[in-house]
């Protein structure tokens, strides 16, 4: 019986999408003074949390061969650096980067055939994809999901 | 052009084993005493977080149809009960438990043919279902997953 392989890359950005609109839901509400709350005593800040998933979003636009990043400036403060000064001015301008990239995240997810789910990802070699197939976009997708949830259950921990 | 369904199915069995494998890392290291260590000042002890993960997944056989509960006594302390004095005496069976759930579900997840995978899960009606296929099994893999993650990267916090 043929199934409709559409199912699949449908449960998963659904999936995604629950994970992004809860964190959003959650960072969006808070205010500057509120983003510099300690997930835990001497662990990172609310805000670097934050800045943090939006540009690991980010990220995904070059690595699922989408185009460029759309906010370069968050790569340095929020993925290569751990938690610091550098973090701090970006609060105000999280929220609007965050439903940009968002938004234009999910519009080209939903272009995606189930086929190009299953194609590489930009950080794997043709080589490599030949002998693991298994290091496609569709694996980004639940792994990007994952890492949401994962910081999503640290962030509420200061509620 | 048809592409394997399968590759859909592994790649969320592997996500989920991932954080699965993370969790039990993470928790089997841990002494009673450990265990006993809250999150966060006044949220959930350890050993509650890691109970209700066992409890959680123990509950996916009746939910995926695959049998009972393998363990229903976790039910009480870590599903219908907020973290208590209840939970307590389960530290030193919680790791036997964890690993035999983890395997027979893990051996029933990979028997699953990808079709199967589409079918409901018995928390919603056949009625509800014809007008939701979204509600199937595959759904269940995904938020469990996401869930895992959630309470995984709040344990990690007391390190």
């Amino acid at each position: 019986m043929s199934i409709p392989e559409a199912a699949f890359t449908s449960a998963a950005i659904k999936a995604f999408k629950q994970n992004l609109d809860r964190t959003t839901k959650f960072f969006s509400a808070l205010t500057p003074e509120q983003l510099e709350t300690p997930i835990a005593p001497g662990k990172n800040r609310l805000i670097y949390l934050y800045g943090h998933l939006i540009a690991v979003n980010d990220a995904m636009f070059p690595l699922l061969g989408l185009g460029d990043l759309l906010h370069p400036e968050l790569e340095a403060p929020f993925l290569k650096s751990p938690d610091g000064p550098a973090a701090t001015p970006f609060a105000a301008s999280l929220p609007a980067a965050n439903t940009e990239i968002n938004e234009k995240l999910l519009t080209a997810f939903e272009a995606f055939t189930p086929a190009q789910w299953l194609e590489r990802h930009t950080a794997v070699s043709p080589e490599d994809f030949a002998k693991e197939p298994h290091r496609n976009r569709y694996a980004i997708l639940l792994s990007r999901t994952s890492h949401l949830a994962y910081h999503l259950g640290q962030a509420v921990l200061t509620k």
